[in-house]
């Protein structure tokens, strides 16, 4: 193609950005960005692109817009150039949740222009342009969302887009996406969360220097609950019915676990912890993970 | 030294084989192992120890005896040795936790000998002599174990021992040691099990496949929930009190965290979602995790 807009360039819009022009894939590149130091960040980065600047002449152009901005920050965004898009431009987003916030979108969205949504399932614990990677999305899914109203030109575009950034492709409705995500990736980030804080509190209770001993099984989720808060923030807020349905679960099976302790049921306990055990094995065999103890950190 | 008898010839056990071996910390080793699976392991990978045979000449001339089996095996290996340990012996254990254990056991022990107890915070979701390491316990903490009845000379010789093997020291006792790594370990094992266990149901309730998409958060959880099952069930009940009460606290937390998403309060969230960004940058800080993305492992 010859002009891709990527707005917000952060850790993800940046990976597109370094993938993209590595590959080839845009002549040219355009990037909006609000924040000033992600742009002088970019500028001594040396990513090659442009600050889009005259939205009226270089919108209408755009053969790709892909949205990889803060989920609150898409009416913004979209306000500012809304007047300028056409049908023709795929308008795509990268966003981790979908039911909510497209149906929001797509009611301010400009009449007859299409906008088809993507989730690439990458990311970590950083934010911002310079953790940017070409690899990021290499051999990760991207789950492109179809619904009846989905232009197939743009969904068709979209596939071949991604693949050449290096994803596998799967199809869903935006819910099937935030059934399952829910419990794959927003109740780990919130229960992650959620231990950091329970550990924060309770050293503060007992007065006890407790950190320092983090090897043990903290560390692994004060990573993941090291992740951006906007973002997360966003996630959990559009996504709220499926997640507070999933805590709810989560809290229903560990006070069945705090049961089989109390009662010292052997049995029963042994038992769930087998066939968590069988989950890993899937998840290596699926390639999700690295097949190494203690993912090779050491 | 010249004797150490190490029972129980797993991923700790045959770590610390590996470790005394490399660093010439004993002259002779011997191991006390029950699984016949692990001895054929033992001498397939050419470890040099003696298996012992005989209790009776060989227990009483051992310098330090170390027990790294599950602590639901430790009254049944000690039976075996107890009428021939003496007290100028060092003997000593790697468990996981420690008050109820220790009373259990010295109950048991025979009058007049000493156990003085150590954990090393070091391991990982593999199990079985193959994975060990003679690096695992390098810069890792130990905890040892003192008490008013504690023998200042076998303190002494432990604290030196695991600074051969590649320890730093800490000194608790054993209430301190139980409440703090119910924290920092036990409760962080517990979620992971349940998180996986809830992804499991859900998966099975709405029949869709998840376990493919994990990469979002899951993978990490599955790792931790892939660790020995009879160690931690043995590990949950013997701190059962302190694990509890961190369940109820955990809990506590979900629920408030619950609230705020439900009623949308992005002040608090935000706050919370801060606070415990600070804490990876601690434990970064503290050298108890690798700085690097995602673990460095993409």
């Amino acid at each position: 193609m010859n002009r891709i807009l990527i707005i917000g360039c952060g850790l993800i819009g940046s990976s597109v950005l370094r993938t993209v022009y590595k590959k080839k894939i845009s002549r040219k590149i355009f990037i909006l960005e609000k924040s000033k130091n992600n742009i002088s960040k970019i500028k001594r980065l040396n990513l090659k692109c442009q600050v889009l600047k005259d939205f009226k002449n270089e919108v209408p152009k755009m053969d790709m817009i892909i949205f990889c901005t803060h989920l609150s920050n898409y009416e913004q965004a979209l306000k500012k150039i809304n007047k300028f898009l056409n049908k023709k431009t795929v308008i795509t987003d990268v966003g981790s949740t979908k039911n909510l916030i497209l149906k929001k979108i797509k009611k301010k969205l400009k009449k007859g222009v299409f906008w088809t949504s993507s989730h690439p399932i990458a990311g970590s614990e950083v934010s911002g342009p310079e953790f940017g990677d070409s690899n990021l999305f290499k051999n990760k899914w991207c789950v492109l969302i179809k619904e009846k109203s989905s232009n197939k030109k743009h969904l068709k575009k979209l596939n071949q887009f991604w693949k050449r950034i290096g994803c596998k492709i799967v199809i869903m409705n935006t819910k099937q996406h935030d059934h399952i995500f829910a419990i794959t990736s927003h109740l780990p980030h919130l229960i992650a969360y959620n231990i950091v804080k329970t550990a924060l509190d309770f050293e503060k209770k007992r007065k006890l220097n407790l950190i320092k001993f983090s090897a043990g099984g903290l560390r692994d989720f004060s990573r993941i609950a090291a992740s951006n808060e906007i973002m997360w923030r966003d996630i959990f807020f559009s996504n709220q019915k499926n997640i507070i349905l999933a805590i709810n679960l989560f809290i229903k099976n560990l006070k069945a676990l705090k049961r089989d302790i109390s009662i010292k049921n052997s049995n029963k306990i042994i038992k769930k912890l087998i066939i968590t055990k069988k989950v890993r094995k899937k998840i290596i065999q699926l390639k999700q993970d690295v097949n190494l103890p203690d993912f090779g950190r050491n």
